[in-house]
């Protein structure tokens, strides 16, 4: 990754500082072998964009490095690195939480854990039976989906809007934008669906001088706005698309086929989300900062 | 509600045209009551926005007509009104598919059904069983949840865009948008987690000389890029935060209290966010059928 | 002028004051008459804009309140007295500095006289010629041009940007959007093209233990941003396109023709520009000092 | 320069095609010499952004390549070759109708004299004078502005919008947003201000079946909307601010002092602005192309 523009740096200034305008990162895509892409070239797989950005561009760039790549999801986590330092009161944690129809036991929740496993599970009863699903998955040549949570803690009440630019609209936004993933939820989500009024409206008490909330179904957003609470965010990864089991689609020349994926693949790409998740949670809620300073000062 | 500008009518444009620009409108907050509200100006209501709009501006409008308040999402009816004329070929539906923890029965999907019972249930069965479920939350003076999807049809493959502006981005943010929501999801959604690669990935094969998907989990978006197959959404609203039972608050001078809300409320404000939901996909898919046209011609 | 939404006022807040969220104005155009447009519902009036907006939109309102009708302009006045309240440390002034040929002479210029006379001259001694000279192109049933200058002190160094979002290039943007406006220039204008580099390059020295510029040429912007000095800037208003005299002209349909615009009609609008000139440059400036406030705290 | 990304080619595109998504290019800052800026690092050259960006943001990159340096607009002539691919109809041209005091001769306008000289003049009489002009000024240590003017042809009716996005306020911006650019003007410009109404008004008359204007006075908008005519823009580039000769100015940290600056200095930027702003005419009309494709179809 190489900065272009945006940083400064002489004698004086104890490192790289920003010029107070946009950075420029660029990461170039070196990684992408010059391998066989006749397959692919005319063939839309299942489950990938081949089709739909073929249908809107009439062409479409199948050699790896596509605009429809998961691989652009690098720049999003860079970005999120300078966005964090826009807001370093805020500590944004990631973990996965589902692994194909297997979730986590949210009683061994542990942060700590996450750093300790190659799946970000705060449970670490979780990792071996994962390990396990996942090994099977791989043999089959399947692939399978995920769940993340991002949370992050220490955002002051206020940031956001109650129509416009709301927070958890942002959010919601931001999370789908990452490729792959179906759907978003904030604090109970789509479980809030079936609590009653009475258990989902976090209930207040004073406490050391300020209101808290007792529980935290609103994940932290109450009518767009920030309320102090930890920020809670799910989103569901579909399973990776590129698996070796064939599979029938059609050519862009209108002729049924089959395709299957060979290569590098990870059969669980929601594992990798967790850092691109962080990443466009830091990302809003830069912003959202930002735009709270201009609202009100 | 008023048309205040943007339409145009004289003897021989039989009846009124657009001039070409915004169209304004204007619904006036008429069946506001005068009625006593000493109760909430100085509590925040649990599940309200009360709590954070104050934290961010210091005051906040309590008469029933607020900034947070769901009147609101009367102007995003009347605008998808407007929506839906600029997308002639889109038929955009929606329907209740769980009230409290009771889902319908997808089998029974009828879409003729949804005009025949106030809940907009595709599932006539399901129709009696939400009765007494609400009759009792309405007794116990409570509330609940509930989950609405929407679905459009005809939309041609190749709305959208690949990074920035995904169909499905910009849908997520619309739905997350209205108040009360807490979950959105497309296609298999939070389900596809749980899907096997081989069941995700939607296979394609030609038909009548067109290419046609064998299954729609993607809910008729790749690569952020309409597919031509049906579009379908999902969101969870929260139950109605303000019930009659007591809950305990804080007064914005930093007191304990208890709060309980009196006067009209339904125990489901989810069953109104039905053509709430329509609207907000018909503005998303008219700006993203208007936008496709600018990129593509 | 009514207030829709956006402000709230109790026993509490002393008057009316903002939400905090967008404040909706509406003014009913009210003063249109019942009149006969048969002659210009089908004629394309010169210098207006009825032929570009029938090319573009195939259609046009033609009844004195249409969407190109410097009536629009009062909601611009009516949102920048809104604007000046965001800048309270602002004062923008706005004066004619010539009306047709006649330009003021500048050393006359004094800003109490500009409430004195109808013309909002800062130069007494330029108000009969004026009047003269208006008479005459009044009773010639002509029109002309004028040129309008505004000035905001107050603004402090550091509002704007280097690039994307110059405070001179929304400046340009805001004062060229008014109607019949041909031209804007800022500090010296187009006049620094005559200038040497010398006389044009704003000289600084220290006093009370601050820079002073010692001239003003930059008209308060450099690179895109505010030096502290007062931002001055000018714009050419076009002779009134509604005249009295005919003119050759073409119907919708295609035919030769000749057209006279009778009615009211002020023969130079440009002194109307003077309070729509301020209210743009308000506007303008509250954007850039929300703007500023996000971007440096 | 280099494009990291938009455009795509295979062995069936016959050379490089854009995928139909953002085109990125980079212009490295190469031709930077690592000179002794001591000099400047601490004062505040008159004329430049260095006071200014320096009391927005607390630092300044003072090296050549900072934020301000007219270096960026480099990135603006390439983007608009971009752009002018996407107008293929649309035939853009630039030239210098002014430097210093002395302006071309209108009369001898000569689109194909401006690749026959140096200073893009349509006025071949204009060169030796300028030449002669430019000698005395560069050998004085001083420097010169200039008026450039662009004109594109072939833009179609119905370009822009009424209110919000006319084009003539989108030109303003662009043309103002370019480094030392103090004025912008349309058709007449400022010269309409001393217009009579019936001079000004370009009357319409129908030529080979389609309207035809008699004159241009309104640069070949009106209303915000393309008329079909040229679309002629004027700008005033300042004198360059650095000069050999020493001015008055102050140090950062408060202390009065004289700059000269030397080095590599055109006496006259606004010739190298020439084709700054056509790349802007063309990245404003290739915006509108594809907003009116939006709005219109």
């Amino acid at each position: 990754m190489k900065i272009l523009s945006g940083v400064f740096e002489d004698d004086r200034t104890d490192g790289q500082v920003t010029t107070g305008t946009p950075i420029a990162l660029v990461i170039e895509n070196v990684d992408q072998r010059s391998k066989d892409y006749s397959d692919i070239r005319d063939k839309f797989r299942p489950g990938h964009a081949d089709y739909t950005y073929h249908a809107k561009y009439g062409l479409r760039d199948y050699r790896g490095g596509g605009r429809s790549s998961a691989r652009e999801t690098a720049s999003r986590v860079a970005a999120g690195a300078v966005a964090r330092k826009v807001i370093p009161g805020v500590v944004i944690r990631g973990a996965l939480v589902q692994v194909g129809p297997h979730a986590i036991d949210r009683k061994n929740w542990d942060w700590k854990e996450v750093g300790n496993n190659l799946f970000f599970s705060p449970d670490a009863k979780a990792v071996a039976q994962w390990e396990d699903y996942l090994d099977g998955v791989r043999k089959a040549g399947s692939s399978c989906g995920a769940v993340i949570e991002v949370v992050a803690s220490g955002v002051p009440a206020g940031w956001g809007a109650p129509i416009y630019g709301k927070l958890d609209q942002d959010l919601a936004s931001a999370m789908m934008s990452i490729n792959a993933v179906k759907g978003v939820e904030i604090g109970a989500g789509f479980a809030s669906a079936a609590l009653s009024g009475e258990e989902n409206a976090d209930e207040i008490r004073m406490k050391n001088g300020k209101p808290e909330f007792l529980s935290n179904n609103a994940g932290g957003i109450l009518g767009g706005i920030s309320s102090g609470q930890d920020i809670v965010v799910r989103f569901a990864v579909k399973p990776t698309s590129s698996i070796l089991s064939p599979r029938r689609t059609v050519t862009k020349d209108g002729n049924d086929t089959d395709i299957s994926t060979k290569g590098r693949h990870d059969p669980c790409v929601g594992i990798r989300a967790v850092p691109v998740g962080e990443a466009m949670m830091a990302l809003v809620l830069a912003d959202h900062f930002l735009r709270h300073r201009g609202q009100v000062g």
